[in-house]
């Protein structure tokens, strides 16, 4: 029966992590727990929503961890009542014993606190992935990847393909990553310092924002391996799987123009906070939209609420060329790209007034890419 | 028609203080407008709902404001939509402008954006309290006797009276401060340093929160006035109004002991974060209780949940004298109380299970008392 003493905020620390991949309300009453695994060589914490799965590893050898294993074993625990016990703990030491008929007493300082835990053998198992040779990415770079294309993924289930994030890896160094809702696009491409396998894989988009908030910046690499449905982000305590979404991923790459009529560069935040004053009264109209109008290089931004107000503003522009046009689109969608470009100075490149329009930082320029669909007014 | 320039973060700071007394789910829809009164002294921003008033000046005098006045009036807007448009701005100043049709314009930089307001004649009155000789305290003081009891009283409409807190000026210069929802109470005395003509007031606890939102810490002092059926509290910009309520508040000095068979000191923190550990089991048990137990000068604490687990851990004591003692009681009472109390050490006094128990701070014993019911069990 399991016994084991433990720094109780690194153990608390942990326990969060984990419970990122456990949802309350889960169909499978189970999948509410947190999973203990405890062995001579530390002990691994386990959480699953049957989407994504995170074992997190404390080991005996990690000095901030002070853990002192007397005897292994595994229990199953309802993972936010134990998180909310062991936060409450008076000490910074804890010491976790198993009793009789899955129970464990915790005692920390004069507190002892019992809980009725579960038999590990209800747990259902996680896939194991085979340690083939993995991706070895930067995990900065993977997040500024995530970041940069996940908000452009459908957060509807009625074509479940667009609510991933297309990752293919070509000549086994070239990585491109798209999310597309069919309104907007996002597309971002990076050269890999280290070469790997081939592979062609739709990543939920939520499955990407949990990465990025369980694997910290702390954590400098970030090894990345594939099944047919799955995939294991791993680190040196923490594997993250998660399934991959099946079907095949739209061709998109003919979705990009090469060709513009008017090419306007803008001051990133300039430009966003017109968009977020636009979008204060285009939520009040029929069409939820903004009119942009560029005439004889000026550029001016036009909502008319019957029922609010009406806004008109000229926006600063940094360089621009190409005709007149008027186009009009909702603002939230350029409101997003602006916020996902870390770059101070934005090229929008026009088409027509029903056709998608480019939106391109500018460093990195060749590398990132936005596309947004108008809308038809009148 | 009103035209005036102002400052635009002091503009906004101003209707955010207004705001807290406007509802958005009001049963009268004039009153989730923010009313703005223009004249060539300043701007009065005006917001109700029904219980609670709140008028907030902007006077031309103050440098702060840069506020210029070139044509007065009144006008209605939507108080969270018009506050949001003003947030977003893009300038430190901003142009309030008023075309036809109760039309504005608001001109900030190069942004223009024009709402739709209404008459303020549709705005209902409010009440005027005639200039007695007020009550004047000092803010910080109010501040923290609202901190002392207003958590005590009652949240159910069930006893009206209840939901408020009891303010009693007796021998012009005693100020008794009662709060209960039938399960615990609180009660706070002071001496106010300039006397004041005596009242026996019922005021909303609701009210009394907001006002310590409103009246910020650099608001050294407010009068207090009263009518039969409004109490207003006002400082230099800010008059607060709200409803008392009617009623007969109950007689609770009877319900004081003065005479104890146990008496326990605590570490403040020590006891509370005990109490929060219990909490975690208690919500999890029929009565919702923890038991607290006296043995040979022992106090501890035990929660026994059946389906979750239990808790049992002593508590370190300052001082302990008189007899042994088991009693129950709902641990949020103590938690909340424990709040309420700024002294390092408090002193719980016992007469029996089943008869309410004191709660005072170590420092200013006499003036500040809170009163618990335990729970009677088996």
């Amino acid at each position: 029966m399991i016994n084991f003493s433990i720094n109780k905020n690194l153990f608390l620390q942990a326990l969060n992590t984990t419970k990122r991949a456990i949802s309350l309300k889960n169909a499978i009453p189970i999948l509410s727990t947190v999973k203990i695994d405890v062995t001579n060589e530390g002990i691994t914490l386990i959480g699953s929503n049957g989407q994504i799965s995170i074992e997190n590893f404390i080991s005996i050898k990690n000095e901030n961890a002070g853990l002192l294993v007397t005897s292994s074993g595994s229990i199953l625990l309802e993972a936010t009542f134990f998180i909310n016990v062991v936060s409450s703990l008076p000490d910074v030491t804890l010491d976790f014993k198993e009793i009789e008929q899955k129970q464990i007493v915790l005692t920390s300082g004069k507190s002892e606190i019992t809980l009725k835990g579960k038999d590990a053998d209800q747990y259902p198992r996680i896939q194991e992935i085979s340690a083939s040779s993995p991706l070895v990415l930067e995990t900065s770079v993977l997040k500024n990847i995530i970041n940069e294309t996940a908000f452009a993924a459908s957060t509807q289930e009625s074509r479940p393909i667009l609510t991933g994030v297309h990752f293919v890896l070509t000549e086994n160094k070239n990585l491109k990553t798209v999310a597309t809702d069919s309104h907007r696009m996002s597309q971002k491409k990076i050269v890999l310092e280290k070469n790997g396998d081939n592979f062609d894989v739709v990543i939920p988009s939520r499955s990407l924002r949990e990465f990025s908030a369980v694997f910290t910046d702390d954590i400098e690499t970030v090894e990345i391996y594939f099944t047919n449905n799955q995939l294991l982000f791993r680190s040196e305590n923490i594997s993250f799987y998660t399934r991959l979404l099946e079907g095949n991923y739209p061709d998109t790459d003919r979705l990009i123009p090469t060709e513009f009529t008017s090419v306007v560069t803008f001051d990133n935040h300039n430009l966003r906070y017109a968009m977020e004053r636009a979008r204060l009264l285009s939520n009040a109209t029929q069409n939820g939209t903004v009119k942009l109008e560029i005439i004889n290089d000026v550029v001016s931004a036009h909502v008319n609420s019957p029922e609010v107000g009406r806004v008109n503003e000229e926006i600063d522009t940094e360089s621009i060329s190409g005709q007149d046009l008027t186009i009009s689109f909702n603002p939230t969608y350029l409101i997003d790209s602006l916020k996902a470009i870390n770059s101070e100075k934005v090229t929008i490149s026009f088409i027509s007034a029903v056709r998608p329009f480019t939106v391109v930082p500018n460093e990195d320029t060749e590398n990132f890419i936005q596309l947004i669909t108008p809308v038809r007014t009148n």
